[in-house]
């Protein structure tokens, strides 16, 4: 018989921790006891799992040594804290927030860079990066063997579940106050997000580019393993509940073989690839599977060493809920 | 007293005709007699012009000896007749729909290229262009005496007013279908564009672009007299009602100096510059207004000889009724 492993979600009351739960179930993740733990004040809400519910525990007063591996889906100072309680226990760690150094927490997506895993020791103390990481770099990951990519352009396209339920939340009641001609007072988001495009996701520091938008050209090149890698990324916030859309150019060193990259593309793990004629979109294709889908292939105008492509990936689940199982998968299959 | 000019508005009724003709009105353009033109549906309906009702007449019996200038702002197959018509009557003809070629219809946008209109001669025929055209155009003209641009990469996220009011109509439906929670039947748009973005507006060829993404491209070479510039343009329909929202990278041949860019942004015509730490909105900033609006001006993250920049602009006021006009009153300034 398999071994089985006791676990704990941090964070299983948001949007990412309850999709991990419902993703461990579908799975059949090999778990002894999950335990699923929140801050005081989601404490005692219950989540289904395996036709029971579970109690929401508070994470402040959970004994880490009871389990082997700690999902953590909270916030960034809920993240730092927990992640060093429950290192201190001996327990592997998958960080979905982001906020340990890639020194600390080397940054896998299971489709891109899996072999990461071979120069790492138990415990292990892993990143699932950003939701816009995970969906480029399942696409871009096959196509390095074809191309010598120099330089990504990237627009981001976020749901605002990006941002956890109150972004849901907050398009839903701007964009009701709107249809009913009532005014408009935005609360979470700064401004008007119903109808309206947002061209920069939290702050800009002094360069003019955010956090996120560092964090995912540093996230591509670790994942990739192309430290030279140009990458230009604008993270904009989109009126679409979930689901992220990405207008992807690459520049290559020479002209790209469309239809080799296609076929590659078709046989790719982890991607949906969408031939010329139709295009793929968050809500239509994406939402609620477990692969990214990827159209639109084609040159540039003018420049036969460019491609361009249009993404579409399930930010909760493939960017988030399930690159972070997927990576449990490996862990406890080869290394745990 | 200065002359007055006889003038035709074809497609009086649409969105865009109907902002022309009140741009007229605000900017008080010299009008003898305007004859607001339409379909046979759309004949009888009424305009407001100068506290007045203008009855809109059917452009098929009109006689277009009896004007001087005339606007199209009319549909593929329309354009193409009713161009004809008018430039045998002798009129002068500003073409929105942009399916006149270059050769026959040079696309201006003021602030860019309006010395074109030197060697031309009257009756003049000319090309309004899209309304993206036009709102990067006027970004990147000032900017060509600074940066020697090499490349633009752009995603052109344009709002459904840019599909008439078929497509306004088309979004507020299915949003309130889906808020209303019943079951969604795509009409006008070939599928959900409520709380989800499309990633290619109308059918692609062969190599995977729209008609849309290719005149984009040429429109740019031409207007800002840059035939060697390599363009990668990806349009996409996003649910917003009025202004577009660009993502635009531009490759440079050196290292580009952003602050003496700023200054140049800051003092060019027909443009509003958002200095870092805040941003424009399409919503919040461009709609209603006569400037395009940019901003998070910033360099590449890897690369000092690329720029990267946001820009919204109203695209049924700015993109295509005012340059329509300010194309037009270029004419009877200096050479009608």
């Amino acid at each position: 018989m398999n071994p089985l492993f006791d676990i704990a979600v941090i964070g299983a009351t948001g949007t990412v921790g309850e999709t991990l739960v419902q993703v461990l179930e579908e799975r059949e993740f090999p778990i002894g006891t999950l335990h699923v733990l929140a801050s005081l004040e989601s404490a005692g809400q219950s989540l289904p799992f395996k036709g029971k519910n579970l109690r929401v525990r508070e994470v402040d007063t959970f004994d880490f040594a009871q389990v082997r591996l700690v999902f953590l889906a909270a916030g960034e100072g809920a993240t730092r804290a927990y992640a060093a309680k429950a290192r201190a226990a001996g327990c592997s760690v998958i960080d979905l927030a982001g906020v340990l150094s890639a020194e600390q927490a080397p940054r896998i997506v299971p489709e891109a860079n899996a072999k990461r895993l071979d120069s790492l020791h138990a415990p292990y103390t892993l990143t699932s990066p950003s939701a816009s990481a995970v969906a480029l770099a399942v696409v871009l990951a096959p196509l390095r063997a074809l191309i010598d990519v120099q330089r990504l352009t990237v627009t981001a396209c976020l749901a605002v579940s990006s941002q956890g339920r109150e972004g849901v939340v907050e398009l839903a009641r701007q964009t009701t106050e709107l249809l009913n001609v009532r005014p408009l007072e935005p609360r979470f988001f700064d401004r008007q997000i119903a109808f309206n495009l947002l061209g920069q996701v939290g702050a800009a520091d002094d360069s003019g580019h955010t956090a996120l938008e560092r964090r995912l050209g540093e996230e591509l090149k670790e994942i990739l393993a192309l430290p030279d890698l140009k990458v230009a990324a604008t993270c904009i916030q989109v009126p679409v509940f979930f689901g992220d859309s990405f207008s992807l150019s690459l520049q290559a060193k020479a002209a790209v073989d469309l239809a080799a990259l296609e076929k590659v593309l078709d046989a790719a793990d982890g991607l949906e690839w969408v031939e010329k004629g139709d295009y793929p979109t968050a809500v239509g294709d994406a939402v609620g599977q477990d692969v990214v889908y990827v159209g639109r292939v084609r040159a540039g105008l003018d420049d036969p060493a460019q491609v361009n492509l249009w993404i579409a990936s399930d930010n909760v689940r493939k960017g988030a809920a399930l690159n972070a199982v997927q990576l449990a998968e490996l862990l406890i299959k080869h290394y745990l």
